[in-house]
């Protein structure tokens, strides 16, 4: 079952927040439905079968200061 | 032995450079021992027993292009 998962994210120019969308992208297919990114609210929206440790430990890996918010 | 390798990363701000350097800081005393980040000219330099395969992995991951240069 899919559920949406919210992160936020420290993420200071498009650059920063275009290599969290990319790795999250990766996983398309594999867990991952859909991503959506607000850099101006610092927060990062995934819907998919993988749980919210399973997305913390691949956000983590970009090096970004993240925070799980909950499940929308 | 240690190796001192160069790798072109794209990063646009300081909250780029500074996850690249925390992702590998992450590393410290599991085969990387020193760490050198220049934003301006979008190069890292890393020393330690990783192979640059390894290297590159686990730059690829903050989801920053990234190109492989040579060793120093």
């Amino acid at each position: 079952m899919s559920s949406t998962h919210i992160f936020k994210v420290e993420m200071t120019c498009e650059g920063c927040s275009g290599a969290v969308e990319r790795v999250l992208n990766r996983l398309k297919g594999q867990g991952v439905e859909n991503v959506a990114i607000s850099l101006p609210d610092q927060k990062v929206t995934v819907t998919g079968t993988l749980s919210a440790d399973q997305l913390l430990e691949v956000i983590k890996k970009t090096g970004k200061k993240t925070l799980y918010e909950g499940v929308q």
